[in-house]
């Protein structure tokens, strides 16, 4: 591992003095009028740019306060913009001796664009790596000016060309489907080299090594194509969730490459690696070196880990993903290893964006196993020392159940004493640490890991319970890209075997599988089934809002229902291998005042609710009616 | 399934006023002067006992109520016993027409004698049958007129004559083997027939079915042995924890046989076996069906499960607590099937006894396999609908996170992602969801369990490390009697197989492994292990009141740390199956300032810790020093 460029920090001021200072970069690069908060800081960067004495003499916009740090080519100027402010181009004036630079900084007026709307368990999201999924302009696919030059469909760890401008040609698809949000892995600018990972060249198309967070990347259409996506998506009633990168930036991140101190970074004695052990972290009992090695230590040599404890970096971060959510008009906010980042400033962040934005969602990607570390991500009951603020969270506790029930169900497993949905069961039972389950993104697989079809066995019933369950049961779920017709594979070798192009996203593509004709029998199958229930979902408001009543499953059936005052829908699910005959005299509870139902799934029409028919591995839903 | 005894409700009242009444029994048989609660309810039972008007004429002590229930034969009085009354015999006088019944009952001072002492993590548990532990009265082993006139030790499902004369006998045994306290499986009356499940008869010798709760059961000596046995254990420095069961008694319990009223029990329109569920207890989407079969379901047909919400049966049960307390001077209560009790009745009794004995310990058995559902029945931090009062319970999640760590000991699994020593860490990690992890019973097998030699591959290197975690982490170690002599055996098939009978306890054996002389070099060994290491936990108090650190395992290797103003005591594991050397710069948080060391357990002095090695599958405790 090369350590990040740092020049001999002592050394430059004696060399800044001698220069003639300049600016090349303001972050933010603009801001707003008439936001909540007032006070913006703005990093200020250029040879020397640190050594002059900045004045603002703009209407309602004020310089409290010009912060100098280790590095000379850097200053963090703190303004207050007062709502009276006028729009306009406001000009940085540095002087130093008779030297004087001006720079241009504008302060817009913010539009009434709809933003920050939120992703409720009414939505259902639709999760899309840009690189992967459509590619609406080939002009866009490489540029002889980047880092990695390249782009190369036929090698999986490279670019492959996909851009926002092919995904808006495929919102039409998406709301076909039944989604009504869609979340992109990062699309900010990735402008890294290479990377040589275990003797493999890989390109950064995943997007989580940011070089520069006030561009999205050329290649997938920079910002214009990003804010025509998003009034697209907004036109077409979408909402757009942000994939946010906190914890570390790409090693050739500007910063980096001219850190504006040392403390701007984790930095050790040698390189060191997190354990991308969570334990520590919520261990009464833990030793400081474990968390710090956890927090601290570096996700991958190539993604240097941000000091989120230095307020430069947390100001810079925070004003970054208002800047976004402004911006480009985000709904949601989806964190990146948010269990890496520092707990306090990720409160701070969280706080930021819902201060201007009250009904943004927030959920994070912490990739834990139990309930009670999961707990510890999100508003939760249990008394930590901290106390986390985020509204919502990736659910890997409910993933790992329902992968675990369904991979069993049809065997013997389905029906023993902690197996089949008593996985699903289970872990729904322990929503009590949480303040608010249902604000949980639920998912069967995500863009690391094994797609959900070869988890499951390659097996359609399995398939269809589980995306049942996804659709049915508590929380806001979200399906990753191409599972709805059936692409597959497992991580082994690499995590490129899972994001592997969309068939038919390329104008080259000999086949088409974003329509009906493109698909086969059985991939319609799997489209048809997500895209009935799904719009199902969408449409019925017990499904978003109603109340969820489990009951413990005996036999390897597992019965749930939802419910409010607006209609009670039944899931009845037989995870063996044998159709069943389900008593339904012990839902009573539930299905008191119901003598009839429809089966969403199939249209019949059920008289009688005795006894229900349950194929083998099979979900039943069912519309009871009076 | 027999449902209980119940005559017709309605015909008693007409049969009762024909009836000369009479009183053959009141509870508790006694009560004491100076109790922080005065208030006292007893049950009074004879032919049309309810049918009397009560009258108390003695100084200080006042008939505030008499209760009638729906069968004549029972009338409950609520008496109030002033501080400043005499201890002497009470007069109950109950009147009906010309007839008068007079009933003594007496009011005890109470004695100095020691009671309430608690148990702490100073504390080292053992937990024996007393039937198959020793047998010091050949006279009491069966009596012809009880329901089960049987006594033969070659049948392990019958009684065996152990008692506590003979455990009495072995006090010294305990002492010498660094014990300090001893739980008893239930002592209380279980005047049971022979029971058939299965197929196969079955005597009540395990204690767990009640049939009066104010004699200790004949064949374990009665109330005179008992009282005798903590007399002398009290002498000799040890601590008694009582055995309760409030959930059940035996279907031959008087008052089962002729029940007060119909809500004594929980009756079902037909017999309804709790599932052994505890999911729906805590699951926020729980259906109150589900909720009720666990709690209300009878465990086994002829164990009638009591109805605690029941305020009769709740003040019987509480008030027959403390009278075992006060009574026999019992230091700390474990509680028998603690999960399918009535939570706000457990509270209440837990309240009752703390009031009464503030630092008596209670740990109820809560077999669960997460953490959530263990904190949800001690103390905990959980914002849990309901709050659970109990100081302690059993820590099965412990138990079962340090077999499984030690069953990978010296396999591939122990390196594991989540393998070995990680099953350990990371269940001692989840201490953030307990008020006071410390107050957790801990435990690697018991009665009820396969025998810990045996579910561990019957290794004895395991088997010294896993009593080496035992005995140096946080917590109140106990152990089931015959594991510090190597008594093995799985569950299957039969629980009898768990609770032979221990070699010499009885006067014909041929063997007595109650004396070094009678043991095998290897059962020696493991008596020694044991020994050394209590004895050595018995005498620094770091080991019970220092705080707990520890690290997270690295290829195998497990550290922790128990530390505080007197000293610190490091634990060092070798999960796997090479010798290690392990660096100990990581561990400078704790190590800081010591530069040697003693090994408890081999004497061996380390001049430098700079690398420790750790030889295979072995728990390494050393003693700093500066």
């Amino acid at each position: 591992m090369k350590k990040p460029y740092l020049l001999p920090l002592l050394l430059l001021p004696l060399l800044a003095d001698a220069q003639t200072a300049s600016i090349d970069r303001v972050n933010p690069t603009n801001w707003w009028v008439g936001m909540k908060n007032p006070n913006v800081q703005l990093i200020v960067h250029g040879p020397g740019a640190g050594t002059l004495a900045y004045t603002v003499n703009y209407p309602g916009v004020k310089l409290v306060k010009t912060n100098t740090v280790d590095n000379p080519n850097y200053a963090f100027l703190d303004l207050t913009i007062a709502p009276t402010a006028k729009p306009g181009r406001v000009q940085l004036v540095g002087k130093k001796g008779s030297q004087t630079v001006t720079q241009s900084w504008e302060i817009k007026a913010r539009d009434n664009a709809p933003k920050g709307q939120g992703v409720t368990a009414a939505d259902f999201i639709y999760l899309a790596m840009p690189d992967r999924f459509a590619n609406g302009d080939p002009g866009n696919d490489k540029f002889a000016d980047m880092r990695d030059p390249n782009h190369d469909r036929a090698n999986p760890f490279f670019r492959h060309g996909g851009d926002l401008q092919g995904a808006a040609q495929r919102i039409g698809y998406l709301k076909d489907l039944g989604v009504t949000a869609v979340w992109f892995t990062p699309v900010l600018e990735n402008n890294q080299p290479l990377t040589n990972e275990g003797g493999t060249m890989r390109a950064s198309y995943h997007g989580y090594g940011f070089t520069d967070q006030y561009n999205v990347d050329r290649r997938l259409g920079g910002n214009a194509a990003y804010k025509n996506y998003v009034q697209q998506a907004h036109a077409a009633g979408l909402k757009v969730v942000q994939d946010a990168v906190y914890n570390h930036v790409g090693n050739t991140h500007w910063t980096v490459q001219d850190l504006p101190m040392k403390s701007w970074l984790h930095q050790w004695p040698s390189y060191t690696n997190t354990t991308y052990r969570y334990t520590p972290i919520t261990d009464p009992h833990a030793a400081q070196i474990d968390r710090k090695v956890t927090l601290d230590g570096w996700f991958v040599p190539f993604l240097p880990d941000l000091n989120q404890q230095n307020p430069y970096v947390a100001n810079y971060l925070i004003e970054n993903a208002i800047w976004c959510v402004e911006n480009f008009g985000i709904d949601a906010w989806r964190v990146d290893t948010y269990l890496y980042n520092d707990q306090p400033f990720m409160n701070r962040c969280n706080a930021a964006l819902l201060a201007e934005y009250p009904r943004i969602h927030i959920f994070g990607e912490s990739a834990v196993t139990n309930a009670i570390d999961q707990a510890y991500y999100t508003r939760n009951k249990i008394d930590f020392p901290f106390k986390s603020n985020q509204p919502g969270a990736l659910d890997f506790v409910l993933e790992g159940a329902m992968l675990a029930g369904l991979k069993e169900s049809g065997t013997s497993g389905a029906t023993g004493w902690d197996g089949g949905a008593q996985h699903v069961y289970q872990a729904l039972a322990q929503d009590v640490v949480y303040q608010d389950p249902t604000k949980l993104v639920t998912f069967l697989d995500n863009h690391d890991h094994d797609r959900y079809l070869s988890v499951i066995g390659d097996d359609l019933d399995r398939y269809k319970m589980g995306m049942t369950w996804l659709l049915t049961t508590r929380g806001i779920p979200s399906m990753y890209y191409g599972t709805e017709i059936l692409m597959k594979n497992f991580k082994n070798p690499t995590d490129a075997e899972v994001r592997k192009d969309f068939p038919g996203g390329w104008p080259d593509d000999k086949e088409n599988k974003f329509s009906a004709a493109g698909r086969s029998a059985q991939e319609n199958e799997a489209f048809d089934f997500v895209k009935k229930l799904a719009t199902y979902r969408r449409d019925h408001k017990v499904l978003h809002t109603g109340k969820l009543m489990q009951y413990l499953p005996e036999n390897g059936l597992y019965v749930y229902f939802r419910y409010d005052a607006s209609g009670t829908v039944m899931v009845a699910s037989n995870t063996t291998d044998k159709a069943a005959t389900l008593p339904t005299a012990r839902f009573s509870e539930r299905m008191a005042g119901f003598a009839k139902a429809k089966n969403v799934l199939t249209g019949e029409s059920l008289s009688s609710l005795t006894t229900l028919q349950l194929p083998a591995k099979t979900a039943v839903v069912l519309e009871l009616g009076k």
